[in-house]
């Protein structure tokens, strides 16, 4: 299905209206993405509340990007100029109170804007296009599916072809799963793949090293690939050899954790509560100080976005956000499990986009 | 040789002293990293002017990086705080001048702080680390040079195993480089590889596609290296099979125009007359409407910073400079060529990075 840009302007005018503000300038660039589906490097978006046939919203941006602005975003104006923000506020001819993304616009962008003696009156409104993004539409579930469907078939492969066997350096490992996302259509990767081997483990964000896989290690693996600018997040930990019975014990517990985190994942409830669901059952073994992280955040343009779920969060969970469960628990020294999973939230309970196997497994 | 950060931050309470700032809060990440060597992903730094033990001067993070601020960063006192710039902004105990980076940080924040009810006065004071990481100090030179040395070598090991071959596409072409980038030592690279064939090599920033290279064909490549945190930058354009008479009077045009752009990079010259060295070459030959964009830019932790070599820049070139000369012309529909180095301004002369041969190459 296609992305329906017109529908998510209409719900930011809502937002707009509710605020009593006359337009939103939009500078943040993923958020120009999300409301329009141009991905050039520079550009401003106004988006005028009042504004049935958006013949005053419009689309700035500079030369470089002429034809794809109007490829991208065939159904606005666009206008050209390199200073895309500054232009659009010079344009403005009669008094009206914008709003601008004041958690993404520099205080010298802002002074730059007040100089520009224009009849505008300038007001924070932080985040409202965030705000939108958290609950996902189906052309995003679509893109996040596919994404995180490239990462399972990736990591299918590498596991069936024997890439995560003693002797392999975990950067060879983590190459190896990248080029196998390539391999399957992944626009790029999420972020710098974790292959964590033995006590590497034990570090709950390690970047890939000459360490070399061996036999009894825990071998954690927390990647993803891009999708049509949507991020797909998983974390597997595998055995290598076998299993020690303090391996099987965590494993065990992170699992049950895990689980538990999946099944709060009910619209409305408290976010900080969603962490507890899990954080309890790693607590109630005695390892609560071994979590170290909070429980998992939002994903889709960016790989960490609203909402964020740990033990300080405020706020409740939309019914359609995408989020990642991911519970850990890690002795230093010794090594370290974290399985998570990308899900987004359902009334009927949440959807599973991350589908490779969560049991022990031992290779 | 080691990074020397005390010289650094020496520097920069120079230009403060001179702004009259008692310290300078530092919140650009990459700008902290140049000054401390710190690379975790958040902190603050406060560089007091009238310091000389540098016991006045504080480096905040959060707990995740505890350990690695131990490590990275002995020379100064650490402060923990997930809010780090907060955090110092709050422990200001007596009135003072501090400047802030208001080209980096964003309204909200400056309104939080000055919420915080601190006794300080906050007074914009933008560009001052970028201004610093414009002149690059011999550790960063040789990071440079390294950076420079693995492109050479993953370009040269990929023509030498036929890789620029007609039926490949130019995805492949592009994994490949860039795996042997990475096999020669990359930490990673430092922008998505540009790799265009036939046509597509007139789009001055053509991404790669399953476009497949073909006898006749312009194939141009642009891609670089990061070690260290540096990144280098080159282009290097070939004709596969047989070249036609447009195809060498193109090269030696851009050839030409290039080899002026390098001979002009004099400490001292106006931005502008080095790139009007370039695009006079190119002008001359009836061309200067094919030259689509500027002549260069600044290299160092970013892929592009200060100085910009355009024809509107302002300035002039200051000695240790390290910057890319990358005159184009391109034909659209048919090709276009890119030659690309990166270099250091040096007194006695440009001294050359990316070593790799700029004659036309037919493979």
């Amino acid at each position: 299905m296609p992305a329906d840009h017109s529908a998510r302007r209409a719900a930011l005018r809502r937002l707009l209206a509710d605020r009593d503000l006359d337009a939103l300038l939009v500078t943040d660039l993923l958020n120009i993405r999300y409301l329009t589906g141009f991905t050039g490097s520079n550009a401003a978006l106004l988006v005028t509340t009042d504004d049935v046939d958006e013949s005053r919203t419009v689309v700035c941006t500079d030369g470089r990007y002429l034809t794809q602005v109007a490829a991208q975003v065939p159904d606005l104006r666009a206008q050209i100029a390199r200073a895309s923000a500054d232009h659009l506020v010079r344009s403005a001819a009669t008094p009206a109170r914008w709003g601008f993304e004041s958690h993404v616009v520099t205080v010298d962008a802002h002074v730059r804007w007040a100089g520009l003696d224009s009849p505008l009156t300038l007001t924070p409104a932080p985040g409202l296009v965030e705000q939108l993004r958290m609950v996902k539409d189906e052309h995003e579930v679509g893109l996040l599916t596919a994404a995180c469907a490239v990462a399972d078939r990736a990591l299918a492969d590498l596991v069936a072809a024997g890439g995560l066997r003693p002797g392999r350096t975990e950067r060879q490992v983590g190459r190896d799963l990248e080029a196998r996302m390539l391999d399957h259509g992944a626009d790029g990767i999420s972020f710098e793949t974790i292959v964590a081997t033995g006590a590497n483990s034990a570090v709950p964000h390690h970047r890939p090293t000459d360490a070399v896989l061996a036999a009894g290690d825990f071998v954690k693996l927390d990647f993803g690939a891009q999708v049509g600018g949507y991020h797909s997040d998983m974390t597997r930990t595998y055995v290598l050899g076998r299993a020690a019975d303090w391996q099987r014990d965590v494993y065990d517990l992170v699992a049950r954790a895990q689980a538990a985190g999946r099944a709060a994942l009910v619209p409305g409830i408290d976010l900080a509560a969603v962490d507890a669901a899990s954080r309890d059952v790693i607590a109630a073994a005695g390892h609560g100080e071994l979590f170290l992280h909070g429980l998992g955040h939002g994903v889709g343009l960016e790989i960490h976005e609203a909402p964020g779920i740990g033990q300080a969060a405020t706020g409740t969970l939309a019914c359609g956000a995408a989020v990642t469960v991911e519970p850990g628990v890690y002795f230093s020294g010794r090594g370290g499990v974290r399985i998570e999973d990308t899900l987004v939230v359902r009334e009927q309970g949440p959807e599973l986009l991350t589908l490779t196997d969560k049991t022990l497994t031992v290779v």
